[in-house]
């Protein structure tokens, strides 16, 4: 259910209750009537390549502290999702990107996230630990840590790179990361 | 600036100040410290073909009121980009998609906003007006009305759509719409 108990607005009660109009129940303000909508969130992030070898950062925070991911974060306001993508490159491995192209678009509907991933040229091959990490590093397709990836989308990410790398296919890539609880991970690839 | 002037947890003050470990300004709550983060919103929709023409819709509703759009909305917590835009179709003309493929993502960031537009076939070309919507209508490319569509994006995604059919380019497109006040609108196209 919805975080709101109160309007952001006026400091009043919110109520769950659906709006005129409308077909689902929102967070409503008793006093001003104000709506407030929740919506899915962004996440923006890089697979980048220098030489032949990924650029991986060690996550210094939780969840997932101590496991390998791709530099990759919350998209902000006022910025396109290429450039968010960039700015977290900067941020997690004070990295720089050349030639971003959109790479693949993963729905993560349980958590109601979207993931927009980019694949790029890692600047002059440099890139050291940003704040939010423990450490960074370059890998071979055989050297991945793939047992201590932080999340599926990572996984997920790095194996169509590789197998599309193989099959020189550039299509963006676009598919579901659906998670049940007691149920395995259901992956559903659309295209790409 | 944000309009989160009540921390919607507790109903206290939230005061605009840059978190511990962030880089830019938040709402967050005197009283308990959460931390209000304001994210862009996805909009997802539909380009829908049948037998050479394609699915409008007439607004009944503001912003834009009287002028012609493709099915879109906001995307909803708890479901994927492609079901989101099915939704709206449904909503918005009483119609179903098939074969629905990602076509583009266009990044609006001075409203924070990012489209997810979908290509698909309308289902036996049945569409009828929705509670949003005054009339719908199929248009060949000759018959669209291209001074009284509703949204920069909507004329983008029609572009594209018939450039790249004739070109039969099935390629995602990534562009940016890009508007300053006193400018006039820059589309930059990244890919596609």
């Amino acid at each position: 259910m919805s975080e709101h108990k109160f309007c952001h607005r006026c400091g009043n009660s919110a109520e769950q209750k659906i709006p005129a109009g409308d077909n689902r129940p929102r967070a409503v303000c008793v006093a001003c009537d104000y709506i407030h909508y929740e919506n899915p969130k962004n996440v923006v992030g890089c697979l980048l390549e220098w030489h032949g070898k990924v650029l991986l950062c060690k996550r210094e925070i939780e969840p997932r502290r101590g496991y390998w991911t791709l530099p990759a974060g919350f998209m902000e306001n006022g910025e396109t999702s290429l450039d968010g993508a960039a700015r977290e490159v900067r941020e997690e491995a004070c990295a720089e990107c050349d030639n971003l192209r959109l790479f693949a678009i993963y729905n993560l509907p349980r958590i109601s996230q979207v993931y927009l991933m980019f694949f790029g040229r890692l600047r002059n091959g440099e890139a050291t630990a940003g704040e939010e990490t423990e450490a960074v590093g370059l890998f071979s397709q055989q050297d991945i840590p793939w047992d201590d990836l932080a999340f599926p989308v990572v996984t997920e990410t790095l194996t169509r790179f590789f197998e599309r790398k193989q099959e020189r296919i550039r299509e963006v890539h676009y598919a579901d990361i659906i998670s049940r609880p007691g149920e395995p991970l259901d992956i559903v690839r659309h295209s790409g």
